[in-house]
């Protein structure tokens, strides 16, 4: 089969022709139409220090995926919940099921997770064999919309974290896709405002596209100034930090209220200063950092919000390429004003 | 000043002149424009055995209500959060502020509760005095949407408890103006799916209006079987109690899944048999009785749905009277054909 | 190898020789050497109504116990986690891992659910084979200890539901074995006042052994009124209703507290008349239904407080047989004078 | 009547005689017996840029204390709920009742809360007044436990919040009074570990007194790795990071296991610099900022393991002085080896 893969360290990926995967007792073999290209994969792409330290070539690149199923192992079969010609999509985290965190229904922290794409084959393939146990039906979900439920499901966890949001004031800090996807997120389980800021105009009215009663451009704007006007002086009930810079962690402590709550999902790559007096123990606030989904609570409220209309992530999607054109994909990526880029795959 | 005045046991009220209320320090007098009537004046209209053993006549009847603030307390004055002519609504429940409940965040079960136009004088009348903790400002919220605050937050409070409403499938039973509510509040918050049943077919009309994905007919569909099939097979995430018949808590605990959640408002005249191991224990159902609302995170939240526009319980008021017409007020709510009635007091 | 099987519909068991159990990849095979004795197995041998309708015999029972691995299958020795000679017990509900329940951290209600000893081959033989994922350690917990976590966990995910149980005042009614456990688990997670009721002064002696810091004997005492006065009035913080009895349900949601919460874990046989409006509207009380223990939660809180010495529940033990004196075991505790008993099979 | 007053800008405190304070309708007089001295006192005697931006002088020193009800204002005496003799504490910050905050049962963080002692006069006096609302019967503490409920308070808060603690393994950072407090509640709670690190040998052993299970040296042990050792290489479950130090939230970011929590109570003089990737998202890991005390679930918990005997906070008190002695007081808590000071102020 056709598969990208990163042959070797060093930057780029190739298309190259791979055995077809084998599947074991308890998974389910796919053959994939539609994948969502990631920021991780362009990390992957340009080989940085993260990439190089943990990424054993070769490997299958591509964690957001869906397709349908044409396969599935003897115990996967004899589960009865899925069948050949469900269309599908995936939990990309392979967890142990053994450790502490899995356990204790946390195992989006599992401490042996496998992430496909990065630690074993991935999904920018012709097919991918996952555990049954991580595969999620479409039930009339688009596949194109199937693809990209690995990045909506971190925006979904991010918004619904620790606290009703229905009635809440919610400011997102950072439009890229999974940004926009928290504004949908956001508007779906019953936000009363969603504010969003971004320093790009485009990602802004991408923003507004999927909900935003409000955007505020970063640059011009003053942010926290502009959000007390708008909550009645409270500030924030709930801060979505999608930006991962340290300007964006000020911004998201000075918003939040006292007694709010600010959840981070941006990866900053260097540190912050932070006053915790000033800014966590005497505003009362909680931090929270957001991995991957819920598993699968996460994926549930999701796929009730898809289904039902509630949260429709395809405004967000500006570019599509089949697998060839992975460098022109991974350059709308590079350039900042994409929003999310689609691989189509299979037929 | 004229009030409705339920003047010695007995059936009935009267149009009567009595003093304007005088306030205290911490006080403020409304007058009031609009107030809603309830199901219980319609008990102390007729001067049931719940009624005849709590109420010490003469008091003025009402507790549904919105008005203008006209005069305020020294120390209400001093609190700089009220002032003359602010429109306002109020909690009608006036709570010692000392119990165990009161402490604990609990005040709408606090022991020595007492509710206006019952333990004493009401809003059926031009003026009424309040405790400025219990007055919350309209901020451009309709004043017949604030004549109904506390009907609608009855239902939020319905709605909210206890487990995070979006994404959830949602089942009201019986869809008198409460359950209306807590069809659009479940509208609100995110649900997914939101199945009105009742036995009156204008009834369902209202819910429809209010936002139901689907109506059912108590009298003539198989409610259980049909919440399941539009479920998944799975039962209701969340069932909202709200006819007080036996009847209907057969239905809820059956139409409940696995792990869902009962929420009881609606106020039986006698007991109902349950069979325990089979509805509750084998099904790890939790069941929650629902008095007044949070004091005030019901408030909080059901102010943002409604200034937001997330929420308008208008379409369920179907009749308007003056307050000298009460008795035809009585008669439309005795006949089960009305939606929610409202008095005109002031102008 | 030796078990105790019941080898056709109708009253009683055998112990036989029978096959050794086969284990699948993710299993691994435990040499049994204690068992605990439950009331179900008390059903079984009885052949009620219950147990008629879901057994299908020929089936080994028994669903308590602890043993020492002998054998794992290939994914479970990769799993890594276990090994052979590691002293262990488990968790008897087995679960599809794919259903909702599942999905969501409600394995526990998983629809699919399969009982050892009830729908599978059981504990009371010589070897047993569980899915590795059911599987936990012992590290240190004796033997004895091991073989009634099962019970143990009933009472630990009773008395830890739904609110914070430091500094409660908790009222356990129903003091067989479970129910003493209760008491237990309510002193290891730091309950202020344990009450703990029953008509037995033999049980209730148990329950002082155990922690209850006051014991009442509902054939004498007035429970309701002694539980208010240990209370400042207020009444119980939470109620462990353990005794399936109409009365026991009464007495619990009489004594809870405005507020309070009534976890309801004792099975009744018939249904109770329940008054919602006074006993659980107007008290705004919250009722749960407890099956199973949470996985794994609940195995984790118990081993913890098991391990640290906070929990002991051997006092609770008071018979000790061979697993030939099946029927001596049976006999005692119907006598209803037993606390727990233990089978005690290898060696 | 006597008192401690900072008189004008400037080092030092003074005992004066100055008016007994005069009562509104809901506020109690008080007679003074026993009062805490706190490292708040300190900064005010040093009149540190803090002090020196908050206070307006002349004002009384003082907000821990407990007493003798000795007179009551006229609505406060109809509330029924105090009288005349009553042995009593109060919660020391004093808030409006109006705001988002304060509606919301987040009254410690009400944006106009007045500190007694700070914001308006405080405890270290013969006499104070207090709003009725603030005051907390002792019921049988004794009242130089009751002069130290509020930092005992701030540790009770600082452990209950957000998790269960029942069965969790917590590292208290810091054992400065509060941190031994910290200890104490945590093992009052059901914690299954409590590990307590510090700098200095004599708190250590004051940690020890109050039941830490192992305490670290931070400037010998190597405390992250201890932690891991002791916690079967998960890591705390929850870490209470009381001293306020950069390297004390650098050891409570990296003892914290995956998805555990970190509440930080100990106020820092300067900022932090946090690497949020590593550190919070992807651990998992919540922050909670802690102010105060819950108003006031966290004073009935107290009150609750207080009386019962599972909390005693009195092994902490090093040093009594009487109230002229003060310099002295401020002198022994500058010089660290003090646990906690008490000024005996009446008969």
């Amino acid at each position: 089969m056709r598969a990208l893969v990163k042959t070797a360290p060093g930057p780029g990926m190739q298309v190259q022709d791979v055995p077809k995967p084998k599947i074991g007792d308890a998974d389910v073999l796919i053959r994939v139409t539609h994948a969502g290209v990631c920021g991780t994969d362009l990390h992957i792409w340009e080989w940085d220090s993260w990439a190089s330290a943990r990424l054993k070539p070769p490997v299958v690149i591509g964690h957001e995926f869906s397709g349908e199923v044409v396969a599935l192992g003897a115990d996967a079969a004899a589960a009865e919940l899925l069948q050949v010609g469900d269309l599908v999509t995936a939990e990309g985290h392979i967890v142990c099921g053994h450790c502490l965190q899995c356990r204790l229904g946390e195992a989006h922290l599992c401490r042996r997770t496998q992430i496909i794409g990065v630690d074993r084959d991935g999904a920018f393939a012709d097919f991918i064999a996952m555990p049954a146990s991580n595969v999620m039906k479409l039930d009339g979900i688009p596949a194109e919309v199937g693809a990209i439920m690995d990045p909506t499901g971190n925006a979904v966890h991010t918004v619904l974290e620790g606290r009703m949001v229905a009635g809440s004031r919610v400011l997102v800090i950072g439009c890229g896709p999974i940004g926009c996807f928290a504004v949908g997120a956001a508007r779906a389980a019953g936000a009363s405002l969603v504010i969003a800021s971004d320093l790009n105009a485009r990602r802004l009215e991408l923003a507004r596209t999927m909900g935003a009663h409000v955007t505020l451009d970063a640059g011009k704007d003053d942010v926290v100034a502009r959000v007390r006007e708008l909550t009645d002086d409270d500030g924030a009930d709930l801060v979505c930090e999608m930006s991962g810079h340290p300007a964006g962690h000020a911004t998201a402590f000075a918003a939040a209220r006292l007694g709010g709550r600010v959840n981070l999902l941006g990866t900053p790559s260097r540190s912050t200063e932070v006053d915790f007096a000033r800014d966590v123990i005497f505003k009362g606030l909680t931090l929270y950092g957001v991995t991957g989904r819920r598993m699968y609570d996460t994926w549930d409220v999701m796929r009730r919000f898809i289904r039902s209309g509630q949260l429709d992530p395809r405004p967000v999607i500006t570019h599509r390429f089949p697998m060839d054109r992975i460098a022109d994909a991974i350059e709308v990526i590079k350039h900042g004003e994409a929003g999310k880029v689609i691989l189509e795959i299979g037929g």
